[in-house]
């Protein structure tokens, strides 16, 4: 993360420049991610306070000497309850107006904080917030290249296995030691392969299921690389490929690369879900469409923008997105293709590196 | 998940007979894990209805087919926005006074959830559920000692790589393959592999550093095996130890075998981590001991109850538990020591089965 302790100055300068918009003299920050992004702590539980002119972090025992290492200009305070230490604290010098992350933070801890906080007015902030980390930095962007060529690299070695006989568990176990041989910290998320009537099932599990000649095999993986996660979905057929299949698969492929050419700077996101939505319905596959187009990608796997039909997003310059349409016919087989693409001022890059181009195995 | 399909006819029935007690028509299950063990729904996304005579799973296009799969006895609805579309749904008959699970949904989707079903008064239940999955059947217990024995074979095979010069990401890495390869799921949370002074950081995450002479590696780690978690903790020393390390492991030991022999069923959980800490303060290592005694495990690494200080649960047969003390040492070295017990009546079984004595590798 020497991106986030080089980048933790300015992100914190960002949210104090804001307070004041935002009509609060503080924001109370639990989504682990974000205090991550804003500060470098990486643990898995603590609060983090950013008020106009001091920035607060309370965990729990397990974690004050890791947090003294991993951040920098941040008072750490130490609490085996994090709500109470984090109020008592700011109450220190009572503040009339304190944001919180809304979406980040259940309601029985809202409860308590509510208890605890007395002497302010809570305010909750969710869209204000969800933009945090949406545009990346070229800093950002590289260790995202990173995680993706982990990831390229780790397929193209799992691929010599995949023919019929091997199952759906052992490929996914494969490419998942190959992610973290090749310097992954672990899989974006759990590894979705997916062969014959099973690929039909948009985010299926591996099962013991043999490969059959015919199948198509869904591989939807990704490598966590300084933090930053890939995202990609390759569709394989095994052995022989039918021209229906043939057939459908091109649809997807269509759908895929308009919707690619479709995303540059300024564009609402959810006419880059209508592009890909728009090719697979005039090809009579619409209702087997049952997934939006693709989310922003960086800390988190899935993070802002929505490139959805009830998207109010727009596209800007440094967010990352997938874009993965897709067709899934029930109790048959299904097709899904993705990549992950940088948004420029006149079109992306696309980050992911394994080609889209049907692949019979 | 042959246990919960099994058992969910019994564990809807056993909420349903609440309701009157809890003085709510219905209640929401917002948390995935409560859900998989209420229905059998293994999806990342889905909102459980419980009613007298109903019984809702809502989930997006992605899991419909899954859904119909994984569950029975439940109507399935999808909805592209689960909270609108159980809200739909529940409105058809509405309820006056609506149970939901606080800790599992966010503040923004509670504000939400308020406006879609202004029907009914919501009452948040809280500590009400917190011990749904809290007793283990013997279906349960089954599926626990296999994610127990995964684990420890694993580990037998990955300490034979374990010395100087090995490094602390290596050896996460081989474990986790050899859990996978033994028929484990995916490790139960990132495992933990902290060596010399990294070991005085309890949750500290596998870095470069290779293993010296001299060092303590403090391995925390678990096997998934059907949904079901272990979680264990052995402390090796690597080719010699000084009387100092020897002394603090074996009061670490000390403490960790005391609380053991005080799990049984009707003990207040608060008086195990006494008996831990306690053993510990005696030492002189009072200080040195940050983090609470135990936790129940099960579907999640982390569930009800808490063995800590503040803890007010008593230990019910059929409970599994860890105890898990530990001594850490900041800039020089940390142990923890930790097992998994199943709480019986007149004393526990333990479930994880790597020897605790001193072992130097």
């Amino acid at each position: 993360m020497k991106d986030t302790i080089a980048a933790a100055g300015e992100r914190i300068e960002r949210i104090q420049s804001r307070l004041a918009s935002l009509d609060v003299e503080g924001i109370l920050f639990f989504d682990l991610t974000n205090i991550r992004y804003l500060v470098g702590f990486m643990g898995s539980a603590g609060i983090l306070f950013i008020g106009k002119d001091s920035v607060i972090l309370t965990v729990d025992g397990r974690y004050t000497t890791q947090a003294g290492r991993e951040t920098r200009g941040c008072e750490i305070i130490e609490s085996s309850d994090n709500i109470r230490g984090i109020s008592a604290k700011i109450s220190d010098s009572p503040l009339r107006s304190l944001g919180f992350e809304a979406s980040a933070i259940s309601f029985e801890d809202y409860s308590k904080l509510k208890e605890k906080t007395n002497f302010a007015t809570l305010k909750p902030l969710s869209d204000e917030l969800n933009s945090l980390r949406i545009i990346k930095t070229k800093g950002e962007i590289d260790l995202l290249k990173g995680a993706t060529s982990i990831a390229a690299d780790a397929l193209q070695k799992t691929v010599e296995i995949i023919g019929p006989g091997t199952t759906e568990k052992n490929i996914a176990l494969d490419l998942e030691f190959q992610m973290r041989k090749g310097g992954g910290e672990k899989p974006s998320f759990d590894t979705i392969v997916a062969s014959g009537p099973n690929s039909a099932l948009p985010h299926a599990r591996p099962q013991s299921r043999s490969i059959e000649r015919g199948d198509f095999v869904i591989i939807d993986y990704g490598a966590v690389y300084e933090g930053y996660h890939s995202d990609e979905t390759c569709t394989f057929a095994v052995g022989r490929v039918t021209e229906e299949q043939k057939k459908i698969y091109n649809i997807v492929k269509d759908a895929h690369d308009r919707a690619l050419d479709a995303v540059k700077a300024g564009i609402p996101c959810k006419d880059v879900d209508e592009v890909a939505r728009g090719a697979i319905e005039r090809a009579g596959y619409g209702q087997y469409f049952s997934h939006g187009t693709g989310h922003g990608v960086g800390l988190d796997v899935h993070e802002a923008p929505k490139l959805s039909r009830g998207s109010t997003d727009y596209l800007e310059e440094g967010m990352v997105v997938t874009v993965e349409p897709g067709i899934y016919i029930p109790d048959a087989y299904g097709i899904r293709i993705e990549d992950m693409a940088l948004v420029g001022k006149d079109g992306c890059e696309i980050l992911t590196r394994t080609s889209k181009d049907l692949r019979i195995l």
